[in-house]
């Protein structure tokens, strides 16, 4: 075990190091039974070779685990880091406070009956996160399974996943809001070899929570992909920035979001004590900032495995080798629709080959190298030697079904060939034994079980290293002004009154229009007929539904019977009419939805649909946490379904896309400084270079 | 092992009794080394206990592996069912006719040289087709692994995957049309303990071919499950026949397919030396025969150890129990998007299990257990009893993760579940140890290592058992009389002339059309203006992308101005002109393309799509194979995404399904008694009851 505090000296020093690389422990009301929550940690700490003092406080002893036990924090005289809880709820604050007093910098609280449990737990709660603000402590918890860094052997925990494996270090770190799916991805992480740096379970987040945690291991130097469970974040520009911090480092984060169905989100709510969130967002969220949302432990352990062994493909451009015909076809079924190629082989490639293979194979990707390899098994380094040579081989696939009998040469020359190859290797064998398996992956190269998963997970490392790559390239996005949102919003505005609003800003054009009264005076001279006629109340937002819109009046006098139509339209609806809006008609190529909003949660978010009946039938959307660029902007345009249409499709007319970007982004930046709850333009109509709100509902937020 | 044979006796024997339920096996060629093709055959069954009888024929030998050897098949003096012939390429004709001169009834030939080589060995293996057709033996192979018979230990393949497990019977039997999925097959059902009834790998198919293995499967009695590989597919009605039968009979059939994608479809026609089929052709056979279509050995294990155990959701209601409340939200999340639910317990439900569960728990959907269940493990069946006194619920899922130190126990509490619950019973167990897995699926619980894969093994099955209601409940598909196809075709008809042909049917309307000519006679007075006026000409089959269609055209002078105009652009494009159609314009609400061909493969199939340009963007389509019934089209139009249009979208107009399924089935019927390669209409315009063709490309059958 390496000593704690190693990386302390090599950058400014973060506030979860006392936490983390603690160079002492003590454990309150430290218990002599190794299988109690206050005995565990001191029993795997003493297992696992931790590098530090461990100090058992419990007045009743004087030893623990053949430890000196202290009657209080105070009395054990020497610096403490950390200190661990797992006292009844009621002692936690007494424990906290004493701790603080004896200069303790961190703490990891396991008790639960907080925030999860009533509204005494929630008070209860509440003062440890002032203790923690007022005496700039770190606490972990309180209703956590702890943390625990594999390199020093801090095992400040009572997790079973611990029980019955040896600890690896490695290069995989998580951060989870559920206990239980912390301790099974430590067991996973364990048995498989895959080994980790860091781990940390936040519970219910007095103070320490997943963004706190990843902007942690970002800056932790032993940590190379994180890992994520989360169920519900409060502090989401924290989250944001950590993650794209991430990003910008080159750590890959796979997280699991849970809580995307309905009943999900529902048992999420009764289960944490937090709301859920909106879960579409969290996805926008993620996929912003370059991190890869997955399903599944499984999924999150195939993607890691990947980037652990710098085996993900650089590119989509596999080479892929097979001892079976039909497992090469299956493979290249898989890629296909992932965007995962097979190309032909380049004929230097095909020539280099010829004398390496059996003569009667003949070189081809897949490459089928037949059963005879079972006489052969060096003839694999050659062979990947040969695809490797093409620098435009971005991966090797070699597929491996049973052979058993032959298991130890297999591991043997694929070793070898992981030295020799310049390129990633990954490995799909089906019937795998376990001991070929933990091999393969010692030596640096990941092996699956079946054709989907490793297709999948190739696929997904490859689009967030395009996610990466976009982030890493791009500049920051502006701090913009942003208005501030107390939560209370104002009635939404009449068509009328929200387009006067919107006129303030000058990237998306307004039709030109006048506000007419039933037997008020006529519009000026000279209206840019075709128009259409609109009744205006602000209790009437879907006016077409309501027959309030009437098109394409061509005339003076078709104008007037207008208005007095809307206005008996109004009269049947019993609403207040604040007349009828005349508005020149445009002609368009394009309609898009045009939605601007604060969410409570995620701040500003611009949303982008395509417009008409087509997307209600079956949604093309996308959506945008703010503040964002013109070219984040753009390439979400590039997400829709649509986009084709606005490329110009069948010769049909297209729009300028970089245009309607930089309108959109002009928009965006007005929105965030106004107080406004909500702007939803639709349609957005868009010819050309130019963008027009043909329609458009604007919900101003409170004052105040 | 049970006596071969032993089934014979209850129904009418299968040409393949005698393959697969020999009672007796010569091995031509037969070697003394059990590692040897022609040896291991010997060596298997002999250790997996065949109750048969084993004849080694050798002319070299007197004595194979303590068997008597025969120098010659005929030399044996006593009824030989099966002969097994490994020897080279050039010998195994001379041994099949030995054979077949000795009474032989069934052949399994692993020799490899024959088609998939060259093309003497194309000619060679014609000859064993001839062989089997006139003396009315069964050939399997060559180049092929064999077949193997669990129950009675008929063991006629030299696999490797059989040299370290015990054989295992089971209800489960594959079909594969490679050695090596076969074997990779053989080795997961070996060691996961699942085990098999048959297995049968086809290679060439000289004779015995997957379509006919089907058909035994489906008559043998210790089949309840059937796995298929299939890569090309020759008898596709025997195939669909197959299909349909496992189908009625209740046997549910998982299918992987290979060659979906370009490059797939290219590397199966180079290694199997069969044609590759037209995939997604394919993909609506098996979905219209009931079978699923997966993706993976994997995925099929998955589905299969759901309906080997009847631990299928019998609906979509399922009753979720988890030792976390983070797992409970993630089964919500995956069933979700796959169609299943976590309905809200019945409040008799929710009463019930109040005495059951720990005092903190409340009782829902999903119902999370906490780790309080290690202390009272038979607290499991109780709930689950609770969970399946309400008749809606499908089916019971519980989550497990880890729980090593009490495996034992849980594995006894769900094995008194599964005796005393009456309700499919999956279990998802995260880190579940080997020794658990194996125990619980011997006690007829699937166990399932994360959550997707099995949600989406439940949705599967469910989706399945669907599919195969809606055939047992449809009628048989008429007979038809079905035109010959000579695979030859004519050129594609001009619209006039198409339209002349398809004015024979009553089904689907033809608008009142003239042909006229420039400087020709004049229409008759009164044409039912608007009209469109479309040029003519075989050799212009896209008339409106070259500028030949003139639409809405209002009276007499306006049409011969457009004659005119439609004759210069005939001109300018070189081609000869037939005339200029004029024909009525009608009002219509929707617009698909149904197109009707012949297929090589797999005969008459009709194709329903979106029109229009949307349908260009994003395709919308669905085929089905003839014949088919009016039932069958109707369904077919409500898997198309537009069906939400047809029925009438947000007010907008809806069309009279019934009255559309039966005009198309009209056409269907009408289209495979004419000598047609293809018919495609387009658009095919709708309103109402009634359905127009409004243009139509009609490509004759060559005569003869």
């Amino acid at each position: 075990m390496q000593a704690p505090g190693r990386s302390a000296s090599e950058r400014a020093p973060h506030r979860l190091e006392a936490l983390l690389n603690a160079r002492s422990v003590a454990v309150i009301g430290a218990s002599a039974d190794p299988a109690r929550i206050s005995g565990r940690p001191i029993a795997y700490m003493r297992a696992r070779g931790y590098g530090g003092a461990i100090y058992p406080v419990n007045p009743g002893r004087t030893e623990v685990q053949g430890l000196r036990c202290y009657p209080s924090v105070a009395a054990i005289g020497r610096p403490v880091d950390l200190a661990i809880i797992g006292t009844a709820a009621a002692h936690v604050e007494g424990a906290v406070r004493e701790g603080i007093a004896a200069g303790v910098k961190a703490f990891v609280v396991f008790s639960s009956g907080f925030a999860e449990l009533d509204e005494a737990g929630r008070a209860l709660q509440a003062r440890l996160t002032e203790l923690a603000r007022q005496h700039d402590v770190a606490i972990v918890g309180p209703n956590c399974l702890g943390v625990a860094n594999s390199r020093c052997g801090l095992l400040a925990t009572f997790t079973t996943a611990l029980e019955s494996h040896a600890l690896q270090p490695g290069g995989f770190s998580f951060v989870s809001q559920s206990g239980a799916l912390g301790a099974y991805w430590m067991d996973i992480i364990l048995r498989s070899g895959i080994g980790f740096s860091q781990w940390i379970t936040t519970g219910n987040e007095c103070d320490v929570d997943a963004a706190e945690a990843i902007d942690f291991l970002v800056s932790d130097p032993d940590t190379r992909v994180i890992g994520l469970y989360i169920e519900d974040i409060r502090r989401i520009g924290a989250f944001r920035a950590a993650l794209e911090r991430a990003a910008r480092a080159g750590k890959p984060v796979i997280a699991i979001k849970a809580g995307s169905s309905s009943a999900g989100a529902a048992a999420a709510a009764s289960h944490t004590g937090a709301l859920a969130g909106d879960d579409a967002l969290y996805d926008v969220c993620l996929h912003q900032h370059g991190a890869l949302r997955v399903r599944s432990l499984t999924e999150m352990m195939d993607a890691a495995r990947l980037l652990l062994h710098d085996a993900a493909p650089r590119g989509p451009r596999l080479a892929v080798m097979t001892v079976s015909g039909g497992a090469g076809v299956l493979i290249a079924d898989a890629c296909e629709p992932l965007g995962l190629e097979l190309p032909r082989l380049r004929p230097e490639v095909t020539q280099a080959l010829v004398p390496v293979l059996p003569s009667f194979v003949h070189p081809g990707n897949p490459l089928d190298i037949t059963g005879n390899v079972l006489q052969d098994t060096p003839m694999i380094s050659r062979a990947m030697q040969c695809l490797a040579a093409d620098r435009e081989t971005h991966g090797i696939v070699l597929f491996i079904g049973m052979m058993h009998s032959i298991a130890d040469a297999f591991v043997q020359a694929l070793s070898q060939a992981r030295a020799q190859v310049h390129c990633p290797i990954a490995v799909i064998w089906v019937g795998a034994m376990e001991s070929s398996i933990q091999a393969l992956e010692a030596a640096g190269i990941p092996v699956f079980l079946d054709i989907p998963q490793a297709v999948q997970a190739m696929a997904r490392c490859l689009q967030m290293q395009r996610d990466r790559a976009r982030i890493v390239q791009r500049a920051e996005a502006p701090a913009a002004p942003v208005a501030a949102d107390n939560g209370q919003s104002l009635p939404t505005l009449s068509e009328w009154d929200g387009k006067q609003l919107l006129a303030g800003q000058k990237s998306v054009h307004i039709p030109k229009g006048w506000l007419l009264q039933a037997g008020g005076p006529r519009p000026a001279a000279g209206l840019p007929y075709p128009v259409v006629a609109k009744l205006q109340s602000p209790q009437l937002l879907h006016k077409s539904d309501a027959g309030g819109v009437l098109l394409r009046i061509q005339d003076d006098r078709a104008l007037q019977e207008a208005v007095e139509r809307l206005y008996q339209v109004g009269a049947g609806l019993g609403i207040p009419i604040q007349g009828v809006l005349a508005e020149q008609m445009l002609p368009f190529d394009h309609e898009l939805l045009l939605g601007l909003r604060r969410d409570p949660r995620f701040g500003p978010v611009l949303t982008l649909a395509r417009g008409g009946v087509e997307a209600e039938l079956d949604p093309d959307v996308a959506s945008l946490l703010l503040p964002a660029t013109v070219e984040d902007i753009a390439q979400m345009l590039g997400r829709l379904r649509c986009f084709k249409l606005l490329q110009g499709f069948r010769g049909r007319p297209g729009v300028d896309v970089a245009a309607l970007a930089r309108s959109i982004a002009g928009l965006c930046g007005w929105f965030m400084e106004q107080p406004l709850r909500e702007l939803e333009i639709n349609p957005l109509a868009v010819k050309g270079d130019q963008a027009w709100a043909l329609d458009a509902l604007v919900t101003p937020l409170a004052p105040g």
